[in-house]
Formats: C-alpha cells, sequence, structure tokens
C-alpha cells in the first residue's frame, strides 16, 4: 500500500514535491524541535491521483484514520469529544507557495456537542460560539460553496437588529444565534443539513482543499508564476490553536530579515487576542514584533508586550536561519502565553533584499557564492534595474505609505484588477489603486506598473505579492479616501481622479501626482559584488542591443560585452534625418537615391563613431537596412500632403509611392537584405559609414571591431551578393584611409530556411546572429502585431504554454536555431553564434542559448545583468546536473 | 593533351553533352552513312575552358589545323586556295537545341584571292560575289560587332542610284562593289583591315560562336528553359554547300512526322536556288516537299520538282527515325544535283504530335511504353488540357493563317515583345501580334497567350518556338496587313486596335475578334492510351484541389483519385451565402453567430454532398474554414454603407467590426485553426454538415471517405482541440443517422513549427497534407502578395534560380518537408502523407514527392494529368538511375 499520510515526526522535510511547501516545512520544524501543533500531510501524490481519477486513492481514508490517532495520542484530545475535542486546520500546501490562492478551513471538528467541550476547555462561551460560527461559514463557503455575501448578511441583519456595528460587540448568544442561521442558509442552499460528523467534515475539507487547486484564481497565478498544473497540492492536517483567546494569545507574522531591504533585522508583525486570518488579510494594521523596528513610539512591539515569548521567539528564528541556511518566513501563534511555530517557508523578498541577503549569508560563511547567484532569480533584478526618482527632482508627495516594494512606478489611476488588464492591453501603463488587495486582483497586479493601497501592512496580500512580482508597491496609505464610486482619491485638499498620472514610490512610499524626474539604476553594492561572482561563473558572453551611443554607454554600465543588434534604420527616423531618407525613396533612379544617401552618410558615420567609442575594445554587430522602406513615408494623406509641400515632389507622387509600396503582409515583404540586393547603393552607403566611422575612431586609439550583419538572408546567394559588397566598400575606405581593421560579415539567421541551409550560408556567413523575433513569426505563422487576436485565448486555453515571443520556444524555434548552428559550425567551426531576438534577456531562453553552446546572447541595455545572471544559472545548473 | 577537335568520321554521337547536339548529330549521321559535308567539331569543353580562362586550351590551335587538314584530304578542296578553295561554315551547337539563338558564319574562307577560286569552280560570278560579300556582311556583325543595318544601308544605296530594288536585280559588279564598300565600313569601325587570311577568319569566327554563348537572348532562353549557364557550346566546322547554285540547288528543312498533329507523314518545306536562311527566316515563303502534303494545287512539291532527290530524301527521313528511334528536324541541301543533309536532330512538336508520335512509335516497335511515357515531358501536355474552341460556336473568322501549335488563345493585341511582357507582369492576357518573330522575341512570346504572325512558315521562328512553348500560334496569316506605327490590323474591312481582344485557334488557323464560346479539353485517342500507361507505372496517387462538384466531375475526367483539398471557405463567397457569413462575423455573441452558422449549415451540407457523389469510391479532403474573417467583409466604405442596409447592422459597427479584424500581416494572423479554436462553434457546424452529407450520400450507396483537415496547426495542442470536436460531432451525427462511417482526421502541415514537431502532431493526426504555398511563404519568408517587389529581380540576377511558388524549393521547403514526413511517420507508421500546394502540379516537385515517399499529391484539375505523368517519370526515372 503506498503511503499517503505522513505525521509531521514522520515526513521528510526536503521532500517538498511529495509534501508540499508548508508540509516540509511543518514536518523539518518538527524534527529540529520546534513547537509545532501536531498534524499530518496528505501528500501531493493523493491530490494527483484524486485529479486523474475523481476519486481517493485506496488506503487514504485508513492512513487519516491512523494519523488522526497518532494526533489525539500526542495532544490527549479526541476528534469529536465532548469534553476535550481535538480541532483542526485543514490547509492547502503546493510544492511552491501560492499565497492566498487556495482554501483553508480552520477550526474543524466543532459541532453542536463539541463547541460545549470547548466551552469547559476554555470558560470562554463568545470565544467558543465565535470560533464555531467561524468555521460554519468557512465551511459553508469553501466546502459548500454559498457565497462568503451570504453569511455576512446575516451578521448585518443581527446587528443592525442589535444597534451595534462592531463584531467586537456581539456576546456568545448573538454568535451562537449567527451559527444557526448560517446553517438554515446551508439547509436552504445545498438541501442537505450541515454535517455535524467530524469526520464528513474533515473528508469535505480535505476535497475542498484538492478542488481549490483548480479554481480560477490558482490557475492563474500558476499561468503567470510558470507553475505547472501537474504539480497537485498536499492537505495539511493540523492541531487547531487559538491566538484569540484573550490578552495572553496572539499571532503574528515573521520574517527573519527584512524582506524590502535584506537589513539583517528580525522584521514582523502581530497582533494581541487575533487569528492568523486578521494579520494577513490587511483589515487590522497590526504592531511591530522588535523594538528596532519600530517607526511610532505609541505602538507597542511584541518585545515589550512580551519580552519572553520575544526572547523565545528570536532563538526559534536563528535555529530556523542556521537550519535552512536563508531568509524565513514564518508564522506564530501564542496561545495562552505558549508560543507555537505554525509554517515556516523561504521569504518571499524584493530584489534588493534578495541580492543583500544572499551576499550576506555568503560573508557569513552559510552559502558559497553559486549558491548566493542562483538564489537570485533572473527575473526578479529586474526591479534593481529601473529607474528610480531622481533624489535632486523635487517632489511633493501627497501623502505616505508604507514602503512594501521598492522602484518608482508612474501611471493613470485605475481602480478595479479589470481596468489594469484591459489598459495593459491597450498598451497603457496604469497604478493600480485599491483599499486592499485580494488574490481576485492578481491578474490586474501583474498588468500594473505599480500598486498602491490605503490599508494593510508590509505582509498584506499586496505587499507580498507585489514584491513577488517586483513591482513597486506603496501598501497602508491612509491618508487616502479612496471613492470606488466616484472614481477618485482624496488626500487633503487633492482630489485625483481614475486615468489621472500618478508617480508612487515603492523605496519611500511617497505617493505624488504626476510623472516625476527618474535617473538610471546603478549596479552597487552587494549588488555589485554579487554581479561580480556571476561574472566569474558564466560562460556565454552578454552582449546589448543598442542603436545609439546613450544606450551603448548605459549597455557598458550594466555590464555588456559589445553590441549585438544596433538597428541602423532607428538612427533613420530621427528628425533632421527622415527627409533625407524620404528623398531616397521618392527617387526615381539610383542616381536620385545616390544623392539622397550622400546626405545621409555623415549622420551615419557619426552615429556609427560614437557606438566605436561606447564599445572600445568590444564587438559592434551593425546591422543593415532592415525594414520596408514604406514604414519611412507616411500613410495619411493630411501628411502626404505636408510632405510634398516641404519637399519639391507632387502629392499625387508621393500618394502614388505610398500605394505602390504597401504590402498585404510587410512582414515576409521587400525588405531586410532584399533592399539591399534591389538598391545596392544603400548597402554601399551604410558599409561606407561604417568603416569611414572605424577609420576615424581607430585614429584616435579606439580597438574597434566592427562585424556587418546583412539582415533576412534565406539563401546562400544573398549573403554572397551583400558581402562582396561589404568587402568592396570596406577594402576601398581602408585603402583610402591608410588603415587596416579587422571585420566581419555574417548574417542574422531569422527565417526557417536560414536555419535549414545554414551549412551554406556559413560558407559565406563569419557569424550567425539568430533574430528570433522574426524567427518565432515565421516558425509559428503568428505576426507579432496580430497575434493579440488570438494568443491571450491560446494562453488561456492551454493551447499554448508561454507567449513564444516571450520565452523561447524552444521544441519548434529552438530545434531550428540547433540544427541552424550544428550545419553552420561543420561548415565553418569557428563561426560566432549568438542571439539578438527580445529572447536574448529572458532567463530561460538564455539559459537554453549556453546550453547548445552558442558564444553570446544580445539584449536591450536593461536586460543585461538578468542575462549574465541567467547565464552564471546555466552553468550552475548544469554542474548539478538539473535539466533546465 | 587533351582532344578538344573530332572529325565527323570520329565522334561519338552519343556524346551530345561534349559536341554538342548539332555535332553530334553531325557525327552520328557521318558514321551511318549519309551524305554530310566533311568537317569536325570543337568540344564544348574547349568553350568552358575559354570561359574560365579567357583563352583557347593548349592544343587546340594544332588539332584545329590537323582538322582542316583531313577536311581538305576528304573534300579535295584547299583551304585558302585560289584554284579549288575550301569555304566553312562556322556554327554553334549546344548540348540542347537552342534555335536562332547563337550565331553562325558561312561562306569563311573567302577573300579577294580565293573568291577568284570559287568563280573558277562555279563559273558564276554574281553567285561568287554575292558569296563573298554575304561572308563580309557576317563577319563583319556577328565577328567584328558591325550592325547589321550599316550593312543593309549600303546595299540600298546602291539599289537606289541604280534604280532597283530587288536582290535579284543586283549583278556580280554590283556585288563586288558592294564587297568593297563594306571593307571601307569595317575598317572605318574597327580601325582594322577586314582580315583576308582565311585563319584569322576562322580563329575570329571561333571566338565569336564561343562568346555567342552568353549574348543576351542566349541568357534569356536559357533562363526561360532552365538551362545552366555553365555547358557551354560546341563549335561546328562543315565544309560549305550551296543550295544557291541555280536551279538545280536548293535547301529545305523537313520533319520527319508532322509536328502539329503527329501523323506519320514526311513533312517539310523547301526552296529552289535559296540558302538555308532563307526558309527558316521567312522571308520567302517556302513550299511543301511532298504531294500529300500540298494545300494548293499551285505549288510544286519538291516531290514533284526533284523526284530522285526527293527519294533520296525520303530514304534517308526512313533511316533516320529508325535510327533515332524519334522524330527528326533534318536541314538539308541540294549543291547541283546532289543532296547533303546538314544537320539532323529530334524535332520538337507540339503536345498533341508528341502524344501521338510517342503512341505510334510503340505501335511501331521503335519503342517501348515507358520509353513513350518519358518522352512526353509533363510540361508539354499543359496544352492539351487548356480549353479549345467550342465547336458549335458560331465564329466568323477575319483572316486564316497556318496553324503552327494548336489551341485556342484570347487575349488583348499587343505589338512588341516589351509590351506583352510589361502587360503580363500586370496580370492582363494578351496576344503577341508580329510581322515575323525573331529571338528577341522569345521572352515577349513567353508572356503572351499565344502568337500570331503574317509570314513565315510552319518551321518559322515563331512557330517553332511557340510549338516549343506549348502556346497557341497561327502563322503566315498573309490577309492581315499589320502596321506597327498606328498600332493596328488591318484585316479587309476590319481593323482592329492594340489593346482590342483577338482570339487565334492554333488548331485551325483561324483569327477571330473577340472571345468566342470554348470547351474543356477531353483525353481521348493516344492521349488517353498514353495516360493508361502512365497510371500502370506510377506509383504516387494523385487528387485534386476542387471546392466544388463541378471541379470535382472534371477532376474525375482527368483521372484524379480523389480529393487532396476542398477549401471550404470557397464555398462561403457565393452570392446567397455570404451574407449569412457576413452575420455570423458581425454577431455579437455565440449565440448570434450559432444562429448565423445554422443557415449555413444546409448550404455547406448540399455541397459536400456534390463532391462525396462525383467522387465515389475515393478519399476526399475537406479542410475546415481557414481565412481570416475580414476576408468576407467589404473593405471600403461605400459597401460597408450598403451591407449595413440590407442587414440590421449600424453601419458604425460595420466599420468598426472591420477596423477590429484588420491586420497587419494577414497571412500570419487569425486565420486557419485559430479560428476554429477561438471560435469552436465554426468547427462545429463544418463538421455537422459534412457528416450529413456523407450520411446521406452514403444512404444513396455511395462509397464515401471523408477526410477532415485542421488547417495551420503548429502545436499538437491545436489539432487535439480541434479534434476533440470533429469526433464528438461526427459520432453524435453518425448515431443520429443510425451509420458508422469511416472517416480520418488530419492536419495541413503548412507551417514550419508543425513540420518540427511532425512527430508530436502525428499523435494525433491520422493524414498529413503539407500546405506548401503557406511552407513556402514562411519558410522564405516571402508573401506571395508581396514578392512581386523583389522576386522578378531576384530571378533575373539569379539569386534564386525558380519561383519557389511555382517550383517547389527542395533544399529548405523539402528538407522541412521530408523531416516532418520522418517525424511523423515514426510516431504513426501508417500516416497518410500528401501535398496540396500549387507544387502537387509542377513536375520536379511531383517527382520530389515520389522520390520522399509521399502517398499522393494534390493539385488543380487541369494539372492531373500532368502529375500523373511527371509521378510516371519519377519511376523510369528511378529506375534508370537518373538522378533528377
Amino acid at each position: 500500500m503506498k503511503k499517503y499520510v505522513y505525521l509531521f515526526t514522520e515526513g521528510d522535510g526536503k521532500n517538498k514535491a511529495l509534501l508540499g511547501g508548508k508540509g516540509a516545512g511543518l514536518c523539518e520544524m518538527t524534527r529540529i524541535g520546534l513547537p509545532v501543533p501536531p498534524g499530518f500531510v496528505i501528500t501531493t501524490e493523493a491530490c494527483v491521483y484524486y485529479y486523474k481519477n475523481g476519486d481517493y486513492p485506496e488506503g487514504l481514508k485508513d492512513q487519516v484514520k491512523e494519523g488522526l490517532k497518532r494526533v489525539e495520542e500526542e495532544t490527549g484530545k479526541r476528534f469529536g469529544d465532548k469534553e476535550n475535542p481535538l480541532l483542526l486546520s485543514v490547509r492547502s500546501g503546493a510544492r511552491v507557495s501560492m499565497p492566498g490562492m487556495m482554501d483553508t478551513i480552520l477550526n474543524l471538528g466543532l459541532n453542536d456537542e463539541t463547541v460545549e467541550g470547548l466551552l469547559k476547555q476554555t470558560n470562554n462561551p463568545r470565544f467558543a460560539y465565535d470560533s464555531y460560527r467561524r468555521f460554519v461559514q468557512m465551511y459553508g463557503n469553501v466546502v459548500l460553496g454559498i457565497e462568503h455575501d451570504r453569511f455576512e448578511a446575516i451578521i448585518d441583519k443581527v446587528k443592525e437588529k442589535k444597534g451595534v456595528s462592531l463584531d467586537i460587540e456581539m456576546d456568545a448568544e448573538d454568535w451562537k444565534y449567527i451559527k444557526d442561521r448560517y446553517k438554515e442558509l446551508i439547509k436552504k442552499e445545498t438541501g442537505k443539513d450541515f454535517p455535524e460528523s467530524p469526520e464528513e467534515q474533515l473528508w469535505g475539507a480535505i476535497s475542498a482543499v484538492f478542488k481549490s487547486w483548480n479554481n480560477q484564481r490558482a490557475k492563474e497565478y500558476r499561468k503567470i508564476n510558470n507553475i505547472p498544473d501537474e504539480w497537485g497540492t498536499a492537505v495539511n492536517v493540523q492541531t487547531m490553536v487559538f491566538g484569540n483567546m484573550g490578552k495572553d494569545s496572539g499571532t503574528g507574522v515573521a520574517f527573519t530579515r527584512n524582506p524590502s531591504t535584506g537589513e539583517n533585522l528580525f522584521y514582523g508583525e502581530y497582533l494581541i487576542d487575533a487569528q492568523g486570518e486578521d494579520v494577513v488579510a490587511g483589515i487590522r494594521t497590526p504592531l511591530p514584533i522588535s523594538r528596532a523596528q519600530k517607526t511610532n513610539e505609541d505602538e507597542v512591539s511584541l518585545e515589550e508586550a512580551m519580552p519572553e515569548i520575544y526572547r523565545q521567539l528570536f532563538e526559534i528564528r536563528n535555529i530556523l536561519e542556521r537550519h535552512f541556511r536563508d531568509m524565513q518566513d514564518l508564522e506564530f501563534t501564542i496561545e495562552r502565553g505558549k508560543l507555537y511555530i505554525l509554517q515556516t517557508r523561504t521569504g518571499k523578498r524584493t530584489a534588493m533584499a534578495a541580492v543583500k541577503i544572499a551576499a550576506d549569508l555568503v560573508a557569513e560563511g552559510l552559502i558559497d557564492k553559486e549558491e548566493a547567484i542562483i538564489r537570485i532569480s533572473p527575473d526578479q533584478i529586474d526591479q534593481l534595474l529601473h529607474p528610480m526618482i531622481d533624489p535632486k527632482a523635487e517632489i511633493k508627495s501627497i501623502a505616505r505609505g508604507l514602503p512594501a516594494s521598492p522602484g518608482a512606478a508612474t501611471g493613470k489611476v485605475v481602480f478595479s484588477a479589470e481596468d489594469a488588464v484591459e489598459a495593459k492591453k491597450n498598451g497603457e501603463k496604469v497604478i493600480l489603486v485599491r483599499h486592499e488587495t485580494s488574490p481576485e486582483d492578481v491578474a490586474g497586479m501583474h498588468s500594473a506598473e505599480g500598486i498602491l493601497t490605503a490599508r494593510g501592512g508590509m505582509t498584506s496580500h499586496a505587499a507580498v505579492v507585489a514584491r513577488g512580482m517586483g513591482k513597486p508597491c506603496v501598501v497602508g496609505c491612509e491618508a487616502l479616501n479612496i471613492d470606488y464610486e466616484k472614481g477618485e482619491i482624496r488626500a487633503g485638499e487633492t482630489v485625483v481622479k481614475g486615468g489621472d498620472i500618478i508617480t508612487i514610490d515603492g523605496t519611500t512610499g511617497n505617493v505624488i501626482v504626476g510623472d516625476v524626474p527618474k535617473i538610471e539604476a546603478t549596479i552597487s553594492g552587494e549588488f555589485d559584488t554579487l554581479m561580480k561572482w556571476v561574472d566569474e561563473v558564466k560562460r556565454l558572453g552578454v552582449r546589448a542591443n543598442a542603436d545609439t551611443p546613450h544606450d551603448a554607454e548605459l549597455a557598458r554600465k550594466f555590464g555588456a560585452e559589445g553590441i549585438g543588434l544596433a538597428r541602423t534604420e532607428h538612427m533613420f527616423f530621427k528628425g533632421e534625418r527622415i527627409p533625407a531618407v524620404r528623398e531616397m525613396i521618392l527617387a526615381d533612379d539610383e542616381e536620385g537615391r545616390r544623392r539622397a544617401l550622400r546626405k545621409l552618410l555623415p549622420m551615419q558615420r557619426s552615429d556609427f563613431e560614437g557606438l566605436f567609442r561606447a564599445m572600445d575594445g568590444y564587438a559592434v554587430i551593425i546591422r543593415l537596412l532592415d525594414p520596408p522602406l514604406h514604414e519611412f513615408l507616411p500613410k495619411e494623406e493630411e501628411a502626404q500632403r505636408k510632405l510634398a509641400e516641404t519637399t519639391e515632389v507632387p502629392f499625387e507622387k508621393i500618394k502614388e509611392r505610398v500605394e505602390h509600396l504597401s504590402e498585404l503582409n510587410p512582414m515576409l515583404g521587400f525588405r531586410g537584405c532584399r533592399l539591399g540586393i534591389i538598391f545596392p547603393e544603400i548597402t554601399e552607403m551604410q558599409v561606407r559609414a561604417i568603416f569611414e566611422a572605424a577609420c576615424n575612431v581607430y585614429k584616435e586609439g579606439v580597438r574597434v571591431l566592427p562585424e556587418v550583419m546583412v539582415p533576412l538572408v534565406g539563401n546562400i546567394t544573398e549573403i554572397k551578393e551583400q558581402k562582396k559588397i561589404v568587402v568592396r566598400v570596406a577594402e576601398e575606405v581602408m585603402k583610402e584611409n591608410g588603415t587596416e581593421i579587422r571585420y566581419m560579415v555574417g548574417t542574422m539567421i531569422e527565417l526557417p530556411r536560414a536555419a535549414l541551409t545554414a551549412d551554406e550560408i556559413a560558407s559565406e556567413a563569419e557569424f550567425f546572429s539568430y533574430g528570433t523575433n522574426d524567427l518565432t513569426q515565421t516558425t509559428f505563422g503568428f505576426s507579432r502585431d496580430d497575434a493579440g487576436k488570438f494568443l491571450p485565448a491560446y494562453l488561456e486555453k492551454g493551447i499554448l504554454k508561454y507567449d513564444p515571443f516571450q520565452v523561447l520556444d524552444q521544441k519548434g524555434v529552438g530545434q531550428l536555431i540547433k540544427l541552424g548552428m550544428e550545419k553552420g559550425k561543420k561548415t565553418r567551426p569557428d563561426l560566432e553564434v549568438g542571439i539578438c531576438g527580445e529572447h536574448g534577456g529572458e532567463p530561460s531562453s538564455v539559459e537554453f542559448c549556453h546550453r547548445i553552446g552558442m558564444d553570446y546572447v544580445s539584449c536591450s541595455p536593461y536586460r543585461v545583468p538578468i542575462a549574465r545572471l541567467a547565464a552564471a544559472h546555466a552553468v550552475i545548473k548544469e554542474k548539478r546536473g538539473k535539466t533546465l
């Protein structure tokens, strides 16, 4: 018989896959002697079986019964006992934490008989009946599927009748009365009586937890966080302890270090006489646990309120950190003066904190450098790389909340998750403003630039989730009066309407009306240290996609080792240049084109000089003109008429030329090297500009390494033809300058046919740079511009697991990349191979590039550190023998 | 020392690659004892060497000298001799015939001394000086590059002075005078004297022939006919014989059978007292060689004029046919009563003639069935499959010419090759109308639907080339007065302007104003016999792409074994249906769409019934809806307003919907199975229509084999999702009908990713049908709609050898096809695999499909016989071990 149930004293604390994260943590804590209320874990395998077969596996029922017996023995309480009843919590616990996503049932085991036992044990009828009605409410909602509001309405009615408004004003009889109304509601809605049998309650709860794995918000969370649907959840059945048994009870949540800054300071929040949900839900604003943490003298910390409990908790904090060698996020409850630890897990943290903690743990000797690197997720450091509010900027804050997740974000105010999602689709940037957030808001938070709430603390839902996402977040900003109805925020005199622009600073907690100047991120302190370790470890080169000297300099700051893609056409769009570009396009003949190209030459040359100077000593790949020519002409008649006025070209001709150049499928049209082949004079001008620039900076002492890249090659003959021009003009220019410069000529591999015939193409091309954006478009037959019509639904329905424009499709596109690389290297063993699509900065794609043996990846400057980190991860994972 | 020169008595008559077609023929005829004027061949290897190195190979000069000596010995004449001079013709001769494309020099060896010898030998000063001046003129033009007109101008001046207009009115002194003026012209233009030395003349001519391989018209001809540039030409140096030595001399061209109909009748034309060029150039209209061939009693056939010569010629005709086992095209000259054969080669013929001759030769026991099949080029039979003028139509012919190449063609009148090429580019159909055609017109002929000339005979340039191309052609229509200047044709009272529509009937020779009713081609007689042999030989199945019962019936007539592609959307465009389709697209919700789909269901069902009935016993692949929905909505505001009037949908909404659906790259957009996945109700309706139709006709006794094809799959999940719907609905419908029908569900492989992940896809798909149109688009990144902007230039510049939309790119697209097929069969060994793009009817592509082991190809009904023939060719070539 397979073992599906593990007592906390039995389970292997490392086996998160089997026991779930929470279950494994409970087992491990039990094993190392921490005060954990007794209980057991039902494994994820049972859940997976349940999903596959629609029923419990054989033996599960008996094993749960046996587990219960052992818990009864340990606690001296009995499940369903009238005198001293064992009460249970039943909680989900997946392999990785999915905070608030799945269901939990507390106080399970209460019924009309056992409530009397609870009453006897506590001598507190109000507590006993409050607990009982809470259980009925939770059970009715979670297991029986009756809406939360229906229960709340009953309470409201009683309060109204009684003329009170707060829970605290309700007495034991009120709760008892309400419990009975709850049961009537359940009977009415489900046609069945509320189950009095504790066994029936337990199995109802277990099923409900299994099912909650597939509720809407859990599925969404998994999709956003790339968690496989097949994992399933474990179920933790644990003896209840109560933090709401009076002034000697309490509950709290703590991080072993500051999760926002990473500072080595015990950091948490607690509430006296409360249950755990009260802290997390952000309904009561909790108090700091330590003196050091206090920001307000009026607050009473746990350290002051319960010094002995605090001492025990601090000791446990130290044990946990040494044991798990990482910052932990723990939940504790004090039941009538006794401390229990209910949960521990690796704490979520901001990127800044993650970096600092990892570096500190290396310094403390708890982990090595590679472990420090592997603990920082490449996605996470994204938030360290975005602009912060310029300290020199004069800002006027309208309110200040808690700095829950650092970084500055600016966007239009929206008040609902749906609006945030909608705005994102339309390419708008928004700040999601809520009283507090709940799991239903996760998709909206994902779509927003930042999150602002009026309520809740540093461990509230908004704060935890935002940190996980790396989004700037300000919480508990109580000075804000958020009015969903009117669609406005009032802060003193100031009124901010929905759609107005605001900026939030998650580093300071400030809320500012309008946009504010920001400064580039820098890599310094522990981050700098970590990135140095990263560079020691990684093999893959990381270059940047940069079209301007400014971007090139930024890229160098972020550690780019060269430019993997300079798009020359981006230079064409600039103000003074576009007239010359249009003149070229409107020219009637080669001579006319050459005349216009001569005007462009000095401008392009000076751009290239800037790029070369910024990349002194590093390679610079310059791509020849790529986009279809019609992109440079105005599409609207109005604009065409204006163009006719400023040029000497008649309007009719411009209109005719635009029509002539327009294409049904420009992505597959007259672009890339096709331009250079039909109009060789364009290639000639660009090559001349590149080499004149190279010669000029070479004379200044810059070590210049130009690589000329021919775009959109699909056939050996194309690169052959274009290479001839490149070599001819390059030699000409170098001769004119009396200079010899080493250079390469290569191609983008961005069409399936290029990959398929890479052996031929490599006989001409000295380097390959995979343009995975276009390669994804042609391999999938997806136009990036149009995929919005079906791609979201595809992700929704699970037709695709990822958006292939964000995460490289290793199976299809990756197969072509690998094939092309193998073929290319067969012809030319020293072929330089890289990637320059968006995927060059996406961690799983970077790891793929490492694995197949590429030379470098290239991505936008802001993603260079991410790619560097991902490249180091690839090496470490390879060493550790993990498949990616 | 390599042998570059072969005497006609030495050369291997089978080695056309080395000796060229003409040279091999001369050697072979010499070997079998036919009266061939002595001479030798300079090999193609010498030409190739000359192109590579810019000089003659070592030893060539000596070998030519030795060859000349041997010819002198045989003829008793001496090169450069004053008494009995040897005169030579120097002609090109490539591996395959390129009629009129390269240069020829006659009468070589004449100078001021040897002309006296010729005079003595012939006693005909006029002939001697005419020959001399002809040589100088030809040499001046071909070798020295002086324009033909400059020489003609000299003749015209003399005629004017003399007051005559015809060549025949000129005497020996005139020609002698002209010869001297020619020499002055040459001296003036080249700065050098005309070379008197026969050796110098000979080497000049040899070089000129070598060079003529790369003249513009030869290059164009090679491109049209897919002849490699690397082959080079041989040079034939042969003793001159003269057909213009008086009434006992003559020259002619003959086909051993009728090249137009294939009838087993000796067929040719001759002129008394003329040189060969006079017959071919179409300047004098020649006479028939046999009595049987006469169409006019006034004509005197060779059989009547020179019975003994005719007898000899007829005997040679029989020898040649038995020897070469094919219809021959031969040139002969009668010099003072003695018959010489100057050339023999496989005769060009119409498709009709090709089929009849091949079938007859099998009957005569000269060749076997496979040889008969391999001799018919699949491209060629295209002309047998196009409509002919309906015999029941009342036509009014404005003129009647010679029926030079059969079939009817209709188009706008153009008067120049350039106009024809231009019109073709614009998608217009034209008839090229010329006095006569010359090699400069070949590109224009290729672009025209048909060719009409006022002059020339059945062996004129126009007739020969048109037959080769399989284009309808009427020649020698002397009743037409063609006025290039005015841009009109006058025929009696009728005036036809450029741009007017005419029809020519190449089967009868009729010229008709306007379009006329035509009838479908049928397969009967020898063609039917041959196609039966074809089916015995071929392995590959041939299906048709057909969307309507009419097309399906036509396809069956042409021998299609099922439907490989029925495009359901083509049915959507029909008049009564488009409103329901639009209603569906404009619907706000699923219910609205379902309402519209219910209207479409019976229409689709009846279409499918028709297809199934026509294909009784054969498989029918039906593709689910494929094109983007915006294709069904009007794009112009005008039409949108009209649509708003006829529907209840407001104009604004229609406009908004059109804009919403519009795409930047529709080819890569919301289409194919993406539609069925987002709107499963469309798939449901179509599947229901298919299976209701199948059940209905099954009850009628039709053997129905539906195959449901899901388009544009790129991912296993797509076909999985759609297959679920197909199977569910199919089972539903069959249950409703109490019927069980065998069916398959498969997919088009038309995206690179589908081929790359075919192993996965085949786990769901029971058949693959390669959609090579789309696969070519995505593999190359070429939009078929837009490639016109660069593809012609790509072909021009040799970047691509073929248009990949016409000829399957075996290296790139073919590689994907092969890979996909191998992967697919690994998962599902009995996977049915076919192809349904345009390439399914293109011979080289069909052969590729055979070679990689596909089950069938599918093409348009008219191309079914072509595909069948190509499939048989593939088998035969495989047997013979030829690489394709």
